[in-house]
């Protein structure tokens, strides 16, 4: 009846869909280790728009192999960059039974732990939401909130949707989608233009983005480079899904990307599942994206370089 | 017999040249405004690889007006920003017989000056330069300094070869061209991508771009694009140039450009001069230019919010 849930990577995104997951009744446990002593004696504390709350995990554990039995689910919240690798570190605690919950940025990012896990079921995950860890064991969730979740590579499933009725439960937005691939390159197209061009303009939110006439003109370009992709994957996107993410971008605050906070905070950027997996899959594809392209040449020189940084 | 040559931005490119034509025996004048006490009481000083010496100038004035009688020559050395109108600026001294000599960065940056002076000789000039003003009065010349002259649009002159003729009096590689705008594409071959590159890429010397797959990729497309442009505006640069400028620059020591310096200095970046301008050709010829025009955009936004931070 409760199910058992393992957050991996319990940063922000886990910590908030885990810690919601466990006041919905579910034994969540979480793996921490940076984090350890302050979320094993005190939990994670949650301020959020929804109510603030404490997480106070099942199980505290420093190593995923600690765990125990496998659990029904693993809930993966990790940052998609090459130092992760989520195959190893899951390994150790899949069960016949266990769903894989990938809550994660960019495209095709599924394959490698589909193929790792032939047998094992895939549960991807896209999460709108504004949300930072403020310090050890300490969350703050500023906005939104909503979680898309799909089978992989489509259709749904029992555990899918119970994953989102006990989120809804909750105050949590999660809607099921049986085309979760499509749903990603759709979040691509805001995600491959402005998380770059925030970076690479030299640390520019967006409302100073669209207020330059080039800038705006390179967001579209590459949204429509996106959409290009898309089609040539076998998922096409509606024609007025440009519009609306421009209209929509308009229509907020100036926002400052979460790809641009990882850069001035010295962090490694996901690249590869914001811009190199779409470039890749355009090169697949026989489409051509220079737009795209050039974002991604300068994104891994600037990458390279911040993480020399902080070295 | 003594050319008389006023120097307007007395900066590095201008000090430099102007001290050499004053060895070879030139009146030459310069305006310094922020300098203007040192370069009065001292002249200035260069450390130079062809010897160090000291320039002092016929005359040292604030503002262009004070010159006297217009000169054989006046020199420009100045960046070619938004915030210096070159016209207006030099406008109260330009004589009937004055040749004005344009020794900047970029592409098709003479028009504004040929317009505005229509009877006056154009020598448009490309330096090959490491050079950099150090302090107050200071100047330090590390590496090469051939100058390229022409008369502008096409052609030579008389008083663009006596120019030659005394810079290389004086040990400065001075060439005559009877082709400058199609020097001026060459060298945007190497100028609009490695500047532009090295800014966006979070700071990088010519060694890291060329090292990175994606980025050594880009320049290349880069080049590929100025040259279309230059073709379509009837300069077609010889097929070879791509190569020959990587290969030259895969001889050298890492390199910062120009640009880089200024941007980490929190100085304007030449960004029309190096990029806009091409960009407008390239439209206005109708050739296609997705990886200029991105780091066009990217640039503006680098630049304006770099000007953000020193206000």
């Amino acid at each position: 009846m409760h199910s058992r849930i393992l957050v991996v990577g319990a940063g922000a995104i886990g910590g908030f869909y885990g810690g919601k997951l466990a006041q919905a009744g579910c034994r969540v446990s979480v793996v921490s280790r940076s984090d350890y002593e302050v979320v094993k004696s005190e939990g994670i504390a949650v301020t959020s728009a929804l109510g603030d709350f404490r997480f106070i995990p099942e199980k505290v554990i420093r190593e995923v192999a600690e765990y125990g039995e496998p659990p029904d689910y693993i809930l993966v919240g990790t940052k998609v960059v090459p130092e992760t690798d989520t195959v190893k570190l899951i390994r150790p605690v899949v069960g016949p039974g266990t769903a894989i919950v990938l809550i994660q940025n960019g495209v095709e990012i599924e394959q490698p732990i589909a193929e790792a896990f032939p047998q094992n079921e895939i549960i991807s995950g896209l999460a709108f939401i504004a949300v930072s860890r403020i310090g050890p064991g300490r969350i703050h969730h500023q906005a939104y909130g909503r979680l898309t979740l799909g089978l992989y590579p489509s259709g749904s499933s029992e555990k899918a949707a119970r994953l989102a009725e006990l989120l809804e439960s909750t105050g949590v937005p999660a809607e099921l989608t049986m085309d979760v691939v499509t749903a990603r390159w759709r979040k691509l197209v805001w995600n491959a233009p402005f998380n770059p061009v925030s970076v690479l303009g030299g640390g520019v939110d967006t409302t100073m983005i669209l207020g330059n006439p080039e800038a705006a003109r390179l967001i579209r370009k590459v949204m429509e480079e996106v959409c290009l992709v898309a089609k040539a994957t076998g998922h096409e996107l509606p024609p007025t899904v440009i519009q609306e993410n421009i209209d929509g971008t308009l229509a907020i605050k100036p926002y400052k990307t979460s790809m641009l906070l990882d850069f001035e905070a010295g962090r490694p950027m996901e690249v590869e599942a914001i811009l190199g997996n779409g470039v890749r899959a355009a090169r697949r594809e026989g489409v051509a994206v220079p737009h795209m392209e050039s974002l991604y040449a300068l994104l891994l020189l600037a990458d390279q370089k911040n993480r020399s940084k902080i070295c």
